[in-house]
């Protein structure tokens, strides 16, 4: 009963590979799941909850086409696509040894392609009942990478060309975030010290915002953004239906992104551990939502809907780094913050002139240290300090690498599309096509 | 063998939870699931099917965007992502408890804040198999009872203002829905008189259309609707794309909506039975979609897509009362019965001047009730008495209750946007941004 | 361990029914999953994977709406609903039990209406542990039908008149597909001869891609489509955004399509299958993506969408026929050769004047017949000639059924809208609505 106990009670984040290991233990007192048996719903819940995560792939596109100009969301489209697809092959070829093969306390793992191995993981399931199938765990951690590089595209849109930022994506798959990676999930020196982030508002959302905030500060604004003595030209999205399916994907794909990181589901503890992620998850976002909201209408009498739709991802963001242990009440306040960061921080980007088209910014990288640092909150075996470095380290890295890797793009290839094409708009450039070519001019036009 | 000869046979809809109980004792004969491995796949089935129904939140929010006019899709969205935030926070805080906690055979539960409860679960584990994680249970019918508040939006759209409707969505998803769930799925009175909704023609779906008609009497019609001398003036969709995608979401989300209201998947019977009810429901949507289509035909020589997208949605509607044990080609005629409901009855409404601008009423309060009398049908312990019985109880007890709530709205806080502002539209008002801002001017324009 | 060496090691798609029965022998010496378990997880296998292939059928629905013009989207929608319903139903009807009843090494099953048989499967359960519910299986072999239906509508859009195109579905699904699916799936004697197709590039998606060239050539291009002297109009999609969700979609589903023909999940040598096929599905996609990327780039110095979101289609469909047995490497590989299959023959078939709406032919029939070729490549127990066979076998019978059926459909009730009509468009003569009625006129206003 003791998992049971301290899955209730306040074991810690870092304490659920201790729960996973005593579960079999405490359930063979009430008839407990086969070690094959623990194999295959290990193996389901990486399957299951990642192919949810494949679907946020979709709803960062929808949410950026929604988001962007009419006349940028063919390319926008597209490199949400690209970006998935090289995501993964990159995260096969590099990333996911050099963030999880022999890192042992260490800064990252070996530079090797990854091949699946199915004897090793069966030989430990006749042990201990934790195994699964390496094939479903990399699935599973490759769709989180993804994620990281999704976050990059949005705040990027309009001006940044495809190639160029599809070459950093793959820097960014293939080294940066596997390196941060591996200083924690892949058991290096970040853990040993006790740092806490159960399913990535550091590791995932903050390394996406951080490398979308070295690139913005390389790539400027877009053309007519901020004019003179402050102002700033509204540039509105082209459709908040776009935009508000790709939220609700996202948020129905937070259920895996959260649930899976449990990391198992051959177990009634793990089973109810996951239970409770997706109650805490769902809470939070719709703490989000209604903080966003009541913020907007007191600020300014009108909602404004795409502050909403990120509240509500901000909520998910905040609430990534502890799903398990806050009460169902705590959630949704870690949230209701998580949403308030948002309506507060997009209009200060602003008045830094840093143009995050989506608000990728507030949403992943703020919201992910608000959540970072709320861990501590309901999980006693994290803290403050602790938490912080976490966050100073890898936001260190990962913005200081980015903007190293930026840099050397600018200077090569070069990151915007010619500056006399920009009011015609991008997908003229890249694509040579319209993504409504049936609909009336654009602005531009 | 007792249980599969029943679930193949005569054994009504009430009798699952016996059915669940009875499994694994036939279930010991051939080597049955250990009873933590049932916790597991019971907690399981709750969250896959679970998330299914979020995804119906998205549905709901595209179809009715896609069926508003221009001018109030962004009001329309934002209403959708509200409302299914509102109605966890108000499940959470009041409904769950107020519909499941002790309330015997009598009216309603307790009023206490809903707290995850593991241990008493795990024991239960042990005793019968039949336990699940109860955050699993929670999440599952919280996402039911957002599913009941999103009817309602649908009916009103695009002059009922947003937080008014809000205000009303927190009465019905805190208190309304929850009253009426107690008396049958809570273990009320009428579970006890034996009537049967297995989940939720009536308790969810009719419920949202009561509420909605009751709202919809009182908010009156979009101006301009209805002319003089019965004239009706035609105000088309949006976009039936976005009507279409939400349809489909709002079919894939049926199969969690009725596969996991078997409430357990941890024997081969309710795995059998999970089985019968993603077919039956399948079918019964084909039937709606093919029986709508036909009668459009006959009727105007021309398909409205409209009209077979709320087809399927009837079908489904209709077959939810009792997806299990229909053979397969009785589930097709009760679907098409609650399609051709749709074709006859969205005219019919429009002549008694009811606004009711995405069908939610024929295709969610008149299929339901069509749905839950057609349950004797296959269901050999319900009686068509009480049945109609419990249609009478619970949607005049819904239809009064949210009579008199809206009612109090509209004398205090007022339900509509400013008449002046209507024919703008009422994203101008609520939000001050267009859903499609380089798209061209709306008819209003 | 015999079962996992031949999973890891060279073991044949077609062997996997032994792989099946051979796990729990393997499985037992470490504590395996219990008769009933497997049930229960063969049945979830079954019921999950094919929901996400209930969700391809709006995956399809939307990247054709994409990618038809404005005027044709309401219609296209229609068409993609009314074959899923229909499909369904014929298949419950006849085409199960015509492609699984009985084949027994011939070349079909039994005309007779298909009905669930619960307690057979409950007996088979006791015995060898590979039990399901039936009406699990019927599901997921449903919704392949479907699939198959709806490549069919995406080639003749735009100018094939619904009831028409629903009755050659309802042929097509009925009894078309089924035939050739018994010659292999059922058991029939193509199965005997060795042919291998785990999850029906040849049997889903070429036979969809050879009845929609057979429907094309009698149909005829869309008026205006091709000029004289060679030169061809473009028609362009009306909307981006729906075409790549679309495709997010499919990508998402084909884990159900391709995990779920794995047959099984209540063994750890299943599920460790089912994660190696989502791996290589996700990596073919992803080879296909980047394959017609590139291609692009150096074709056309411009990366055109539809090109990119067809190849990832055409890289799922080349993964199809052998999801299981390739290196990851390979996968990428079979992939990116089934995305440059699109880029050169999307302008081909226009250079013979085969005016295929989306694409489907490239996408489907041709990557369907590489990906079946490519089977050798990583499956020992395939030969070349064997698979060429297969291909010649069940294209020449689909081909020219589906011709002499299209044939009698256009002898008899024409298959065309009226040619004075189609300028206006196919919405205005089927539906009598626009899909878009506020969006500003088509271009034939």
């Amino acid at each position: 009963m003791a998992g049971f106990a301290r899955l209730v009670g306040l074991a810690g984040g870092t304490a659920l590979a201790d729960l996973a290991l005593a579960a079999p233990a405490a359930a063979q007192d009430v008839a407990g799941v086969s070690p094959e048996g623990q194999y295959v719903l290990n193996t389901l819940s990486f399957l299951m909850h990642g192919f949810l995560v494949v679907w946020m792939a979709a709803g960062f596109a929808m949410l950026e086409a929604g988001l962007v100009r009419k006349r940028s969301v063919g390319t926008q489209l597209l490199k949400n696509v690209a970006l998935y697809a090289l995501a993964g092959i990159m995260f096969y070829l590099v990333g996911y040894n050099l963030m999880y093969a022999g890192v042992d306390g260490g800064w990252f793992g070996s530079f090797a392609v990854w091949a699946p191995s199915e004897s090793a993981d069966y030989a430990a399931l006749v042990e201990d009942g934790s195994a699964y199938a390496s094939a479903s765990d990399w699935f599973f951690q490759m769709v989180f990478v993804a994620t990281a590089a999704s976050i990059v595209s949005g705040t990027l849109a309009e001006r940044i060309r495809v190639w160029p930022f599809l070459l950093f994506t793959a820097v960014l798959t293939g080294l940066l975030y596997p390196i941060t990676g591996a200083w924690q999930w892949g058991g290096g020196w970040l853990s040993e010290r006790g740092f806490a982030d159960f399913a990535g508002s550091t590791l995932v959302h903050s390394v996406g915002g951080w490398a979308a905030l070295a690139g913005v500060l390389l790539l400027g604004p877009r053309k007519g953004k901020y004019g003179p003595g402050g102002a700033v030209q509204p540039m509105l999205g082209s459709s908040l239906p776009l935009a508000t399916i790709g939220t609700f994907i996202l948020w129905l794909g937070w259920f895996g992104f959260n649930g899976g990181s449990q990391l198992a589901m051959g177990t009634g503890a793990d089973a109810a551990a996951i239970a409770t992620i997706y109650v805490n998850t769902n809470l939070a976002a719709a703490g989000g939502v209604l903080a966003a909201m009541v913020l907007c209408e007191i600020l300014y009498k009108k909602i404004d809907l795409t502050f909403v739709l990120n509240g509500a991802i901000a909520g998910l963001v905040s609430i990534t780094a502890e799903p398990l242990m806050p009460a169902p009440g705590v959630a949704v306040l870690v949230g209701a913050v998580g949403g308030a960061i948002v309506v507060v921080a997009v209009p200060l980007l602003d008045r830094l002139r840093i143009d995050d088209v989506v608000g990728a910014i507030p949403a992943h990288l703020l919201a992910g240290i608000w959540g970072t640092l709320a861990v501590p909150i309901s999980n006693g075996d994290a803290s403050l300090a602790m938490q912080a470095l976490g966050i100073v380290a890898i936001g260190g890295f990962i913005f200081l690498a980015s903007l190293l890797v930026w840099a050397a793009i600018k200077a090569t290839v070069g990151l915007r599309i010619p500056e006399e094409h920009e009011e015609a708009g991008i997908d003229q450039v890249e694509l040579g096509m319209e993504a409504y070519p049936e609909f009336g001019p654009g602005l531009a036009h």
